[in-house]
């Protein structure tokens, strides 16, 4: 039987209890954060890339499959207002894995490493009896007590974005479309596919860091699972709510399901924070642009206000690990 | 075709290159050496268990499962000398993966880790397309430059091993011919098996404690692949060779494998240290036995001297990752 109520996070927060010991957060926000000594925090997390869920070897090139899986661990150290520090990646692979398969992953992975500053310091390889799994962690610092949690956001904070959203879910859409059309064409996915964002997305290292020097973002988390999935992890760590604007979103795609992907579509490793009406946001930071695209409001639930000024909820409908949705 | 020779820990050890940083050990020992503050060094080491290859659905409890994932990131811990914190746990997990299982292998998994005051911290859940695979990763602290490496076996020095070999190689090859000899056997196999120290490992933490605060140790290394493939480690690092006396070596077989299966059995656990001639070595130390077994050679290469005092090569026929030998 399928396991969509399997909700293993929640279980293993459960048993995991109160015996923290030196972890200040654990289960529940981007990165652990391990108290360390002389002013600073140690931040971990980890992220899996397994083959058939999180990428398919027709539809993504390993340099790309190798950027991406540490692109994720960065985007969630960059969540955290934290600097990048060293990474660790285990590897299970189908003993067929063609030697140049494995060779491309590396360098794409170390590519991005060398220009992050990040030491691939250590790891661990196995045989797969199905397909690649690649799991990696990556640790970063963050000055003692100020990592940026999920659970700081207060009524009355505004609600931040940055980049693009949307463009990932599109991108796997026209994939998907595409594939459906032709065998031959398909085939050629490498070379048509235009979307070097998706394959390669930047993790928002200095945006975060930004932020996290000014103490201006009272809560952080990076758009991995879509908008309403990661403001709703907000929400729930907060006890509050959110009203979104849907003419204030910045979408990637023109086509008619724009909003659609912005809202639930995932895998765009943009920065979603909120930050008090009082602060002061420029419309640009880090390198990348900044929206405001709603208000954190005391009262529970989601929801968005469209184009013509009516209010419906706002569900989130992004990625379920042991979801329906993909 | 097959990949014998895809050698990946060389390979990423050779285009992580020299941009360490912070990081005063990468690949190559048991775990990571990551320089902390205050007069401390952060120790790191990540370990893939797959359905499959590490374990079996039908051979292994959940429950076993989930301690032994654990025990073996606790077992790298303790081969340098350090005190376990906290632990990380990615599992990527078939749709029909049994809630019970996930349940027990979890209970196997925190009994383990609050008996040794670790705290699972943080994580990551997938689904996986084929089989289970668990990846854990395990952060230990040492005082600042006193973790024991693998590189610092010197001519001369005493080679010692804790506990008894080959124990876990033999309830492998018990159970594989009780597999053979009858399906309806093999139903029971978990109720007859009377291997508990195979399935429950123990991690030899307050020996390698005790080790470390005593400085006795220049090298050491956890029995994960087998003596003979875990000394030839300490060798290649240290550039050194060894002699080992058959007779010294305490077995955990009786039978006519006993040998074969403590010199390349792998999964034993325990912990291969080197010290110097004049260190006082007890016979029990952190509630177990030490045994000396050879000494440490300026020549290159492995001996083995058998009972009738004949000398013959010792070569590394442990657990290789990509190997012909499972």
């Amino acid at each position: 039987m399928p396991l969509p109520e399997l909700d293993l996070i929640e279980r293993i927060r459960r048993r995991a209890g109160s015996a923290r010991g030196a972890v200040r957060t654990g289960i529940g926000d981007d990165c652990a954060v391990l108290r360390g000594s002389a002013g600073k925090d140690w931040l971990v997390t980890t992220d899996l890339t397994v083959e058939g869920v999180h990428f398919r070897r027709d539809w993504h090139p390993a340099r790309a499959v190798g950027h991406r899986c540490l692109a994720r661990g960065l985007s969630d150290i960059a969540a955290m207002g934290g600097a990048p520090a060293a990474a660790f990646l285990s590897l299970a692979l189908p003993r067929r894995t063609p030697q140049r398969w494995v060779d491309e992953f590396l360098e794409g992975y170390l590519a991005l490493a060398r220009r992050t500053g990040v030491t691939l310091a250590g790891g661990d390889i196995a045989e797969s009896k199905a397909g690649i799994v690649a799991d990696t962690m990556v640790l970063g610092t963050v000055p003692r007590g100020q990592a940026i949690l999920r659970s700081g956001s207060k009524p009355g904070d505004q609600i931040y974005v940055s980049g693009r959203l949307g463009g990932a879910a599109a991108a796997v859409a026209e994939l998907r479309a595409r594939n459906k059309r032709t065998r031959a064409q398909h085939k050629q996915n490498r070379l048509v596919w235009g979307t070097p964002t998706y394959l390669f997305p930047e993790p928002r290292l200095a945006l975060g860091d930004w932020l996290g020097r000014r103490h201006l973002a009272t809560s952080m988390i990076d758009l991995s699972d879509g908008l309403s999935s990661d403001l709703a992890h907000i929400c729930d760590e907060s006890r509050v709510g959110a009203v979104v604007y849907e003419d204030a979103i910045p979408m990637a795609d023109r086509g008619d399901k724009a909003l659609e992907f912005a809202l639930h579509g995932g895998e765009d490793y943009e920065l979603l924070f909120t930050a008090p009406a009082r602060a002061k946001i420029p419309p640009t930071a880090g390198g990348g642009k900044i929206a405001r695209i709603g208000e954190i409001v005391r009262s529970s639930g989601m929801w968005l206000v469209e184009s013509d000024g009516r209010r419906r909820p706002l569900r989130p409908l992004g990625w379920q690990h042991f979801g329906r949705n993909r």
